[in-house]
């Protein structure tokens, strides 16, 4: 029995593709990044939160002959340093796009699995190369709301691929979860080569 | 006015995401590599050619008004110097995926556009990691008929996704159309700035 912790709609689609059947829980947790935390521990501790939450929940549903497995994942975009998280508003919008255009920057997703064995997680990191962005073009992708619900403000699989020459790394990390990453990561679950239980 | 010649759904929605409008005409050409000719050579010749074919019987519809760009765009990949094109049957594409299995290849697209004041044309070249491939998840994909209308037996959108941990270049290329690279090309066409239009 596989639940994934996170309510992204890409998430869920790419997790079909690969084709796993789950169900989708949402964890509600404080997503603040602590002080001096750096950005691969802070997207690999939400996951884990996120992928504990929601075990928890549901742990009376844990049976030997379907064990159950919560996958949690969450992603950040880092650019020179900063971590930009989904945007406040189109200002706050307009300033990240801003910040990215014709930079390189960082995409991390922290991915982790909670059975009854323990935690496993993992970070994974992809190199993102941006074109400089026309005015014209910022105007037209804020005015589509597109950016609003989207680490970095922008979706690669959408009018943004346009401004995507190049990345070195996982696409699907980019999108949200990579895949590869995943599969392997739940099958060491399943296996239960897993780290300790954190205390609760 | 600008006219895809190209009856891949893939480059279709790509071109449609990035916000063109657009039609669609296939263009008949033969699609045969010729001997001695490299890779690179071969996508963007027939790339040329596709564009050419339909140009050049849509050409009385061009207006100075509305100026007619056709543009034409040829994928394939390449393993260790060998060429994979779209499989001939199940078993060609088992061949492909077992050779694509646990190595690195090449995806090339050639693109083309061709107007009234010439024809520009590039490729552009992504490196694809693959993972091995368990025999049942190969047998898995075979029986979904996903490979067969694809260029080296996979599409990366898919399934097979679960099999590429990471690429390096374009990632829009790997699924047909280097969109940021196509829409520049586009805009150099659009300017005049094109090559001499090769004698027919």
């Amino acid at each position: 029995m596989l639940i994934l912790a996170s309510s992204s709609p890409r998430r869920r689609e790419l997790l079909t593709q690969a084709g796993f059947d789950f169900t989708v829980e949402a964890a509600d947790i404080d997503e603040r990044i602590q002080s001096g935390e750096s950005p691969a521990k802070y997207v690999q501790r939400l996951a884990v939160e996120k992928a504990q939450a929601v075990y928890d929940r549901f742990k009376d549903r844990d049976s030997s002959g379907d064990p159950l497995l919560v996958l949690g994942a969450d992603t950040t975009v880092v650019s020179e340093g900063e971590v930009l998280g989904k945007p406040a508003d189109p200002a706050d919008a307009r300033r990240m796009l801003q910040r990215l255009s014709g930079r390189t920057h960082q995409v991390l997703t922290g991915i982790a699995a909670v059975s009854a064995s323990g935690v496993v997680s993992e970070v994974e990191i992809t190199q993102v190369f941006f074109d400089l962005i026309h005015e014209s073009e910022l105007e037209r992708y804020l005015s589509s709301g597109e950016p609003m619900d989207k680490a970095g403000a922008y979706g690669i699989q959408g009018y943004a691929a346009r401004w995507i020459p190049r990345i070195e790394g996982c696409y699907f990390n980019v999108m949200g979860l990579p895949l590869a990453r995943t599969i392997a990561l739940i099958a060491r679950a399943g296996e239960g080569h897993n780290e300790a239980r954190p205390p609760v």
